[in-house]
């Protein structure tokens, strides 16, 4: 039985704000530094310790498992970082505060958005300066890797490579695996992990700054899961 | 041109109880978090940005790296550790306090364990608990390169590999390139690149939490190297 650990970052300044964030680089508030602290203590408290941990490219996750780490004196681990960890591109809604979105699209659509995995959130455009394609730490994607709006199953359609290459191969050779990352790449990956149907990830919703601890057997399949306390 | 940026960690807590350190895990002081936080606004003061970074196993190492990087905007860089940069390993002097084993074996006595590149602290033995071949995060070293005692020219060999292997690397794949690794292991890797003598090295001192750049030419020597401030 191997065990896997996934953490959503704690609460950042625009999760308190209510805006749509995605990849903005948006820093942690206050109490998500604490959560992520609170999320090392738990880690501690049930005796978890780490050989390797993955994350994605933006400041609140990072900051996230560096502090969970630190906590159980895991910082000299190797973290690799990726981009396809990154939370889910929300286009055009980046920045936007929800309760105005659901205002000006209605509630309706704007529940589409969040919640149906193959409802997409307007476009940007490449000269916007939301476009990836601008920042140095995307360099390295291909222009069709860089995108202008996601919906939940493109999300996991460039994490799925991810977990394939990296993860799975780190776990299979019975290594101790931190995922710290987002709540729709996290949602993206447990709804690959446990089968689930649109309709099922739907209603998912992982708690921020909480370790989710999933048991998988050899061929990766869950045997259960559960949220640390 | 190429530019480097070495940074020795920020105080750590046997520093500042002038306790012998070496591989002891320490960690940071609160003047040392400072002093991390201080180097990444000086690096940020003067636009430094980076594509890479190394850093050792050691806490005080990596959280001032981390730290500095946070400032900068760049925590989303690849971070490589490795127990290469880690501070000269110290022997049976480790957990001493420098006055302490002044007063036992004589002040000229500790000056040369602390200055001659060429002679070694007592060592100490393989059922010591200092000895790190009881630490997992070295399980993946030989038996050699678990040390016993070190004394500078013996950091140096053990740096250089991964200076070769990984840095230069780097540097000639024009990335900018900041190494976060500690006084003795700063030590070495100055000694190497400016050609400096035994008699030279012993009286070189790198500040805590200073950032130091080196101007390379393309065959790697030193144009000019200066502190930033």
């Amino acid at each position: 039985m191997q065990k896997l650990v996934l953490l959503r970052h704690g609460e950042s300044v625009w999760n308190k704000e209510n805006r749509f964030t995605g990849w903005t680089d948006v820093d942690l508030s206050e109490e998500g530094v604490n959560q992520a602290k609170h999320a090392g203590e738990l880690l501690k408290k049930h005796g978890y310790t780490f050989d390797v941990a993955f994350t994605s490219l933006l400041k609140r996750s990072i900051k996230t498992l560096h502090s969970a780490l630190e906590e159980v004196d895991n910082l000299w681990i190797p973290v690799q970082k990726s981009w396809r960890l990154n939370e889910r591109f929300y286009g055009a809604l980046q920045g936007l505060n929800k309760a105005e979105t659901a205002a000006k699209y209605g509630e309706e659509q704007v529940h589409k958005w969040r919640r149906d995995p193959n409802e997409l959130p307007p476009a940007i455009t490449k000269d916007d300066d939301r476009y990836p394609g601008k920042d140095i730490r995307y360099k390295e994607l291909t222009e069709r890797e860089l995108p202008l709006t996601e919906n939940l199953s493109q999300t996991m359609a460039r994490v799925l490579p991810f977990w394939n290459e990296f993860i799975v191969r780190d776990i299979k050779k019975d290594k101790k695996v931190i995922v710290c990352a987002h709540g729709n790449s996290l949602r993206a990956l447990v709804q690959y992990i446990d089968h689930l149907t649109d309709e099922e990830v739907s209603n998912l919703d992982i708690p921020t700054g909480t370790p989710l601890i999933y048991e998988l057997d050899e061929g990766l399949e869950r045997i259960r899961h559960y949220y640390l306390e």
